[in-house]
């Protein structure tokens, strides 16, 4: 019996079109997919219009993309949907560290730098001491861990935005942990900054209400041999964004503290320590 | 209290974000997508590789697109949406003729035609005369009504994909009906095709296990003053690509008969009357 495309049958019928030698996990995401698409269109009513802006708004996205700018991750990121998958995939024990998402800035080989040198090479913003631990679940450091770390200027850019204005690695370094698994560098305080705000997600984030702004953050990526890799950052406590951080990147336990501190050429310090998960 | 994203509130969270003054439908669209993208993610605990490969593929589909080129409606069409939203947007009483989708190819202002006329103006394929009435839902003749038609040629492309080649306005024309609410007019019995399958839809649909053809149709736009607009095909009953249109299209009372003819120079003829529904 011949089973047409109906109203009532939509997503069932598109999924019975598929091979059953497809590759069983993309049946199992397709099917998905189809299933959730259609029940959107069918919960909404959408209409014949509706359906005519949305391909204009994709389409228009993807035209965004270049080497320098992906338009569909930052519709993810301001969907939630990139911190989703990045809390499905890193679900860890109590005590661990968070992970949050990783961001587009991250540049690989960063410059190996001693213990508690300065990664800010630009001579702006509030210099700050961040300082702490990188332990297991049971509280024992955890020896060569590497401790990645990135951030914005004080002008709210990171270096591989401003070529040529910003030295090359500014804000950026690699930290290797001795027996006592202490970590130390000086940077700075980091201050918020708006996402990249001239595309179709910065049109449909203004339709929405929404501002394009993060927290304030230091970016990490720790690594050590025998561990989960931990993505993470800290974020500067009483920012003004906290609550709204245009990609609702923020943790409770990832707002870390911020301390003035009263000597020295440093004006802030902000301890903080990561625990991470053996493999 | 401060309520941050977490995987269990994820959906909630960025519904949250907007802001009340949102225009009321962009807020139920939006909350109802925001709502059945994250419950996709985790049905299927989406992985980071998967997000990614989801990223690039939106991207190439993106990019992809141009004046000649919709590579979203495409992938709109083969995952059922368009069909879906044709459907939930047209829905009739019994009786009427249902609606199907009106696809790419479409041209306004086609040459008025005198009843009875030519429209295939290369000499290629098996001549068809096609003919019946526009009725109302109470069987009676609809006249003034216009029945613009068009469909590939012999080769399985439309005059606008040859420019050049096809003399312009093959297989295209509008005729308008009478008091009897008559039209007929000659073509050719159209022939199945592939949509277009050397980009990132035709990939997906390779690796589905799916092909990219349409069964033969006949595409007919009928508008007539005080009615509903009506976009359908009829299908050349027998195709072998009826149970499986790349697209969905097909619905059973679209399928028409096409018999052949013994005398004269028309080899074959499809008889189908369209039932119009007042506005």
């Amino acid at each position: 019996m011949m089973s047409y495309f109906t109203e009532a049958n939509s997503a069932e019928t598109v999924n019975a079109r598929m091979d059953p030698a497809t590759n069983p996990r993309l049946a199992v995401i397709m099917a998905s997919l189809v299933r959730h698409l259609h029940a959107f269109a069918k919960d909404v009513t959408l209409t014949q219009e509706e359906w005519e802006t949305a391909i204009a708004f994709l389409t228009r996205t993807g035209q965004m993309c270049s080497g320098e700018r992906q338009e569909f991750i930052l519709l993810s990121d301001v969907l939630g949907l990139s911190m989703l998958v990045d809390a499905i995939n890193n679900r860890r024990p109590e005590g661990a560290t968070e992970n949050t998402v990783f961001g587009p800035f991250h540049v690989p080989d960063a410059p190996i730098r001693e213990m508690g040198a300065n990664i800010s090479l630009d001579g702006k913003g509030e210099s700050c001491l961040f300082e702490g631990r990188v332990l297991d679940l049971d509280g024992q450091p955890v020896e060569g861990a590497c401790v990645d770390v990135w951030s914005d200027n004080a002008d709210g850019y990171y270096d591989v935005q401003q070529p040529g204005i910003q030295p090359r690695w500014n804000n950026r370094g690699r930290f290797f942990t001795g027996p006592d698994g202490a970590y130390a560098f000086r940077g700075i305080k980091p201050v918020s900054y708006p996402i990249p705000d001239d595309g179709p997600v910065g049109q449909m984030l203004g339709q929405l209400g929404r501002h394009p702004y993060r927290p304030a953050h230091m970016h990490y990526l720790v690594t050590a041999p025998g561990f989960q890799k931990l993505v993470t950052h800290t974020f500067v406590g009483g920012d003004d964004y906290l609550a709204s951080d245009a990609v609702f990147g923020v943790k409770t336990t990832l707002v870390a503290p911020f301390e003035p501190v009263t000597s020295g050429d440093t004006a802030w310090r902000s301890p903080f320590d990561f625990v991470l998960v053996r493999e």
